[in-house]
């Protein structure tokens, strides 16, 4: 096991009615002027907008609406949101919603609060800051990305054609309430979408080594049998209440740090996706079920004792009969099954990216090269992976 | 899932040579003064004392040492203890040792600060404070009780014969550094015992519902399977360090509150042996292992579904062919073979305990009942199981 160090400072409330339950009390501890972060108003059609104003009207708070967070949320809407937050100076920052909404929300809390050019560097550069961001608390609306108990805020940079994110412990919010029945009117697009996210950030850590017996995969092969079981119970009955809140919760578990520990990470396929993101703005989850299987069959002989083990404890299928090369490659074919079963896309064109569209090449080559995986691939490697998307 | 409150404050660096890498720092942004807290004198054998003091001095601190720190800490010792802190008027006790050195320190910062009764007032009526208890931080020398990253304080009370504990958030270490290393020279019958108690933990949390598809039962069985098969690993060979580093964050694992999450837990067995332990003084995990299989017996019809998912899932016991008494039972057989594998008790009679010099009749009647577990037993089911136990 490798060495490292483990810290996490949210606190969360899980579960029916928490918000209703915890937020009134958090609320006593923070101070008067509070900005409420939210997307583009499913919020406001849901309920869940009433029950939170109600609550912060009731806590007697004065109330900034910072509106509009986008999918993909761009550094100019972050820049836009710690304008308004200096303005107002504002105490709390109370997001409302996804893992977009919860990544601005975040960057923003430390924008606000940081006088030089925050993109280049904190973002680019992964700079410190000496200050503490303003609080945050977030409200799940959608889950998968786990951004409710992370610091990472992932940000598109238009200008520059940059998506970038980073874990920064002192962005952890400071309390998640985590409602499952608040993801019940989420459309099954968006519900698939975030589910597979979380299996991806699974795979990302799953796929690093140690080889040997070690507690994160132990922990990580649980975790994502769950996260395939629980979906399939979730798209066949939305409001099945166990799988919904068993599904939140693994996303969950899947980036509170706990599976990352003591082992090499890959998350190349997020590189992959981040960097056809910032020229495409595509579906964060859909590009990914679209790069996995590809990607994987590509550097499968680099970890073969891992995908073997995938193969056989993941998807349960049988090691006996088959040469290790077969095994692995069963495993990612169930791997592929599984996407095309919970009908999420398999093809770069089905989510509207096109060679004529795009320059692959470049993008490509804007590719961060993650170091943490069985390969690390060279620009060419990338691009040949997107074509072999298309 | 039923709803719940996740936080956890304690701060956790783990790995070969953590103290000498993290130490440092943490003692720099603590005061002048600290309690160095340890047990019966072993880490002045095997360079663990040397190693920690040296530290302090190149840090300037005002060390206080309060050794002699028993297993199964009393109440009397945690008064001397807090007494000395109050006198000595520290800034952080550091407490070095396993899970009884960690626990009276725990222990040690809330009484110092307490002007009450703590006995009557915290442990046995479950009140609160309003003040922070002194800093603690902990080096783990001996892995079991996940101590080290919960607020909880086992106390024995030998005026009253209560051996009681809680877990108090308050008390929560501020730091926990791990280095499997300073567990390689525990002796065999330590190891065993903590590693048992690990499993303990574990099977406590386990038997209780939901009985359906959940997060925590997920995670639990690969904990449990993988501390059986670490367990093995080392006492194979007590110096390979990845079984020791994932036996240690095993144990963690199933005490940082994780796993505990959205189900209701048992921990009967822990009751039972608190029981037998504040009259008797036996070990920990011995008493845990002559228990667990009796008590089981006694209760499996109550949750047969989870005893015959035990069966399957963490001993490997095929269902074909049982009926789910049958499947029930061989996974209760298959502990408790296992329990004679690792070299544990399976009588009371082993750890000293006969129906000459205990008696049980009074021993069970000051046990607690839980209601958390699939039965709530009775004070004549458990003088029963004692019995059966001898």
């Amino acid at each position: 096991m490798n060495n490292f160090v483990f810290d996490n400072s949210t606190k969360v409330a899980f579960g029916k009615g928490c918000v209703r339950e915890h937020l009134p009390e958090f609320l006593e501890g923070c101070g008067e002027r509070v900005m409420l972060a939210y997307g583009g108003g499913s919020i406001k059609k849901n309920g869940i907008y009433d029950e939170v104003t109600q609550i912060l009207r009731e806590a007697g708070k004065t109330v900034t609406e910072f509106s509009g967070i986008m999918p993909n949320p761009t550094y100019a809407k972050v820049l836009e949101g710690a304008e308004l937050a200096r303005r107002e100076n504002v105490d709390l920052i109370l997001a409302v919603g996804g893992g977009s909404v919860m990544d601005c929300s975040k960057a923003v809390s430390l924008a606000a609060r940081y006088d030089g050019d925050a993109w280049n560097d904190f973002w680019r550069n992964q700079g410190t800051v000496d200050f503490q961001p303003i609080p945050v608390c977030v409200i799940v609306t959608a889950s998968g990305t786990g951004s409710e108990v992370n610091g990472e805020g992932v940000i598109t940079n238009e200008q520059t054609k940059e998506k970038l994110g980073r874990d920064y412990h002192a962005c952890n919010a400071r309390l998640a309430l985590m409602d499952p029945v608040y993801t019940f009117s989420l459309p099954r697009r968006q519900m698939v979408s975030g589910g597979f996210d979380s299996l991806s950030h699974m795979m990302e850590i799953y796929f690093g080594k140690p080889d040997g017996p070690n507690v994160s995969d132990d922990l990580n092969e649980a975790l994502m049998r769950g996260v395939i079981r629980d979906l399939r119970a979730s798209i066949a009955d939305p409001e099945d209440y166990d799988a919904r809140s068993s599904l939140m919760w693994e996303s969950t578990m899947a980036e509170n740090r706990i599976i990352k520990l003591g082992k090499s990470t890959d998350f190349e396929c997020h590189m992959m996706e981040h960097a056809l993101g910032a020229y495409t703005n595509c579906n964060h989850g859909e590009g990914l079920s679209v790069l996995h299987p590809v990607y994987y069959r590509h550097i499968y002989q680099d970890g073969l004792t891992k995908f073997c083990r995938f193969a056989t404890e993941v998807w349960g299928i049988p090691a006996e009969g088959r040469t290790k090369d077969e095994l692995a490659l069963a495993g990612i074919d169930a791997l592929a099954g599984f996407i095309r079963e919970i009908g999420m896309p398999t093809r770069l064109s089905e989510i509207g990216i096109t060679e004529e569209n795009t320059d692959l090449s470049e993008v490509a080559r804007s590719c961060e090269i993650n170091r943490g995986g069985y390969r690390a691939l060279t620009a060419e490697e990338i691009e040949q992976i997107y074509r072999e998307c298309l």
